[in-house]
C-alpha cells in the first residue's frame, strides 16, 4: 500500500478496539472519533445551558435537513431533497403510502425476497390498512425485471441484498419500471456509504435508508428519505406531522405540507442522535466514492480468495463478480451460527442471518488489508480446528 | 419550607444555569445530572468497545420495554404495557389506526381544539389515506362530553391543553365514551410527570406521550405508547415493523405481531436517546406524585397571585381553579411574544404560543418557590417598565 493511501487517513478517524477485526460495519458502523464530544456538547452546552432556546440558537430545528444534505451528497441527491428522522421502517411506509396514492388505479407492489423483512412487513401493514385490494408481490430477485408490467404501482427494492450482498441494477430497473408507468422506491440501507449511489442519475422516485451501517451514525441512528424534485411539491405525506407542516409554529388547525422533502418530516427531531450522526459524517471528508468502491472490491476479493483456499466446506453465497455485489461477502454453512460465535470469541466480528448465512462487511474507511488477511486466517483456523463445534457457540442470543 | 423538603433533594439532581429561572419545562425539561455520563458511556463503552455485540451484552434490544416500564410507573400502567420509540406523532398515528380498525362500522374521530395540532394533522393524514369517509370532528373542549354518541369510533384528546393548561377529566370522559361504545386515546404529553395519571384506573384504551417535557429526556427524546392489557393481544399494528415482530431475528417473510404493547415497536430503537432518557428518569426516584401535584399547585397559585397583583393588563388564560389545570399557567396579552422575549433576555424563560398566549410551566423537581417569586417579580417589572416594547423583542424566531 502506498504511503499516501487515503484510507490510512480515514482509519485514524475511528476508535476501534485494537484487538478487534471488525467485519460487521454493514450492521452497525464503528464509532468515529469526535462523536462522543459532539454529543456531550449537545447535552451540556446546548440542552443544559441554552435549554429551550437551543432550537434556534443551536440550529436544532434545521438539523434534519442540514444533516440530510450531507447524506444526500453520498447518494447523488441535490440539496433539499433528503431529510433525516424516524427509522427506516417509517420511511419505507411514508414512501410507499405516497407512491401508492400517485398510482390510484394500480394494485401491485412488486418486491423481492432479498428485500429486508421490515420493508415487506411495513408494506403488509399499509396494504391491510388501505384495504383496497393491493397485492404485495414478492418474487425471487432474478425474476423481478421480467415481472415489471402495467399492473405494477410501485417497484420497491433494496439495492443490496442484506443476506448475500447481491446488487440490483438501480438504473436499469428504474427505467424499466418508469416505462411501465410504475414508481420506484429504493432502499439504500446497504448502499449508502458502501458503494457509489446516484439517485438523481438513476431517476429514483423515492429512496430511503438507515444511517447506522456504513454511515456510522450509531445504534438506532435516524433514517433518511429522498424525494425526487419532481415529486416534492405534489406528494401527500401520509404521516403528516407538525414538523412537516409549512408553518410548524403557527399551530394551524389543518395540515399544509412544507415544500419538497421537508414535508416528510414528522415529529420532533431526535437532536442527540442527529448530533451523533452529524459528527460521524465528518469521517467522509475528502473520500472519493470511486476509490472507496475499488478498495471495497479488493478487500472482498482478498477475503474470498483466502477463505475459499482454506475452507472448501464454506459455500460463497454472494455473487462471485465483485461488480455484482455490494460491500459485503457472505458464506453459507449449516453450522454458520456456531462458527460465527467462535470467530467472535476470537475477536473477528461478523454476523449471522438465518438460516445459514455468515456475513462479512468491508468498510474501507476503517478496515485495512492486514485486518482482512488476519480475519480470513482466523476463520480458516477456526474451521480447520473445528473449534466452533462446542455447545457454548450454539447458544442463541436474542439479537443475531 | 421545611428542611426535609423532598424537592430540595430533587433540585440537586439537575444541572441548570444558576442565573436562569426556567419556566419552560413543559416544553423541554431541564438537563438531569448523570445524563451526559450515561450517554457518553453508551457511546464509548457500549457502541465503541462492544460494537454490534452490545445489542445483547448491553441490553439495547430490550431498552424500549425496560424504559417503557419506568415511564409506565409514572402513569399508572402495569409492566409490559408501555414501550418507547419514534415520536409522539407516530404514536398517535399507531393508536388511532389500531383503534379505528376496532370500530369498523363507525366513522367519527372526536377531538377538540385544545388538542395539539400534530395530533390533529396525523389524524387528517390517516383519514385521507384510509379514504373511507371518516370525519375528524373538532369541537371546543367544553363541548366534547355532550358530543359523545354512538357515531364516535374514537375519542382522541390531550388531557392537558398545551395552550391553557386546562385539564380534561380522563376518567369521566373515558367512561362516557366506553358507554357509547367508543375507544379512547389519551395524549399525555403535558401530563406524564406533571400530574398524577392513572391510565389503568381510568381504563384508557391507548395513551401516548413524549418524554422531553416533564420527563426531562432531552430534545427529541423517544415517545411512549400504552396499550391496555385487554387490547394487547388483539390490535393490529398499522406500522408493522420488524422490532414489533414476534421473532425479529428469524427474518420471516410475513409479519406476526409480538405480544402486548411490544407489537407497537417499529424499527431499530434509538439507543443513545433511550440511554439519555433512562438516566433522566433517575430524577424521579422517591418522588411522590401526590406531593408533586400539591407543590405544582402551590407554585402556580403563587405565580398567578403575584402576576395578577402586579400586571392587571395580563388576562389569565388558564382555569383559575388549580384542580382544573395541569402544571402550567398561561396569560393572554396581545404583545405576549415581545413580552416573552424581553423576559427571556432577563433569563426568565417561558414560551409563547400564537396568537397571544404566554406560557409558564411549573416543574417541582427543579423549580423552587424562590424562583417562582423572582420570575413573577421580573415579569411585573418588565410589564410596568414596558421594556418589552422594543423592535428587537418583536423579531420572530423560527421556533417560538
Amino acid at each position: 500500500m502506498s504511503t499516501n493511501d487515503p484510507f490510512e487517513i480515514t482509519r485514524q478517524r475511528f476508535d476501534l478496539p485494537p484487538d478487534v477485526i471488525y467485519l460487521d460495519g454493514n450492521s452497525l458502523g464503528a464509532l468515529p472519533k469526535g462523536v462522543a464530544e459532539r454529543v456531550g456538547q449537545a447535552i451540556t452546552r446546548e440542552w443544559g445551558a441554552e435549554l429551550i432556546g437551543a432550537w434556534n440558537t443551536s440550529g436544532w430545528v434545521d438539523m434534519p435537513r442540514r444533516v440530510g444534505d450531507r447524506v444526500g451528497r453520498l447518494i447523488g441527491a441535490p440539496a433539499g431533497t433528503v431529510v433525516m428522522g424516524d427509522t427506516l421502517s417509517i420511511k419505507v411506509y411514508q414512501a410507499l403510502a405516497s407512491a401508492l396514492e400517485l398510482r390510484p388505479d394500480r394494485r401491485v407492489v412488486l418486491s423481492d425476497s432479498g428485500n429486508f423483512p421490515t420493508d415487506l412487513y411495513m408494506a403488509q401493514g399499509l396494504i391491510a390498512s388501505l384495504d383496497r385490494g393491493h397485492e404485495l408481490r414478492v418474487l425471487e430477485p432474478e425474476a423481478v425485471e421480467a415481472a415489471i408490467d402495467e399492473s405494477v404501482a410501485v417497484l420497491m427494492l433494496t439495492e443490496v441484498d442484506y443476506r448475500t450482498g447481491r446488487l440490483h441494477d438501480m438504473k436499469r430497473l428504474t427505467e424499466k419500471a418508469h416505462a411501465a408507468g410504475a414508481l420506484v422506491i429504493w432502499d439504500l440501507a446497504h448502499s449508502a456509504g458502501a458503494i457509489p449511489v446516484d439517485v438523481s442519475g438513476a431517476e429514483a422516485d423515492f429512496a430511503v435508508g438507515c444511517s447506522y451501517k456504513y454511515l456510522n451514525g450509531g445504534p438506532g441512528a435516524p433514517a433518511f428519505i429522498y424525494v425526487a424534485p419532481h415529486l416534492g411539491e405534489t406528494v401527500r405525506p401520509a404521516l403528516s406531522g407538525w414538523f412537516g407542516h409549512d408553518a410548524p409554529f403557527a399551530f394551524e388547525p389543518t395540515y399544509r405540507p412544507a415544500d419538497g422533502a421537508e414535508r416528510m418530516r414528522v415529529g420532533t427531531p431526535p437532536v442527540l442522535a442527529l448530533a451523533a450522526l452529524d459528527a460521524a459524517l465528518d469521517a467522509w471528508e475528502g473520500v472519493d466514492m470511486a476509490a472507496l468502491r475499488r478498495r471495497s472490491m479488493e478487500l472482498g476479493e482478498l477475503f474470498i480468495a483466502r477463505v475459499e483456499a482454506g475452507c472448501p466446506e464454506l459455500e460463497l453465497a454472494s455473487p462471485r463478480d465483485p461488480a455484482r455485489r455490494g460491500s459485503q461477502v457472505s458464506f453459507r454453512f449449516a453450522d454458520g451460527y456456531a462458527v460465527m460465535q467462535a470467530l467472535i470469541a476470537e475477536k473477528v466480528i461478523g454476523d449471522f442471518r438465518a438460516p445459514d448465512i455468515m456475513r462479512f462487511g468491508f468498510t474501507p474507511l476503517y478496515l485495512s488489508e492486514g485486518g482482512v488477511e488476519r480475519g480470513a486466517a482466523i476463520l480458516v483456523d477456526v474451521m480447520r480446528s473445528r473449534r466452533w463445534d462446542q455447545p457454548r457457540f450454539r447458544q442463541r442470543s436474542r439479537v443475531t
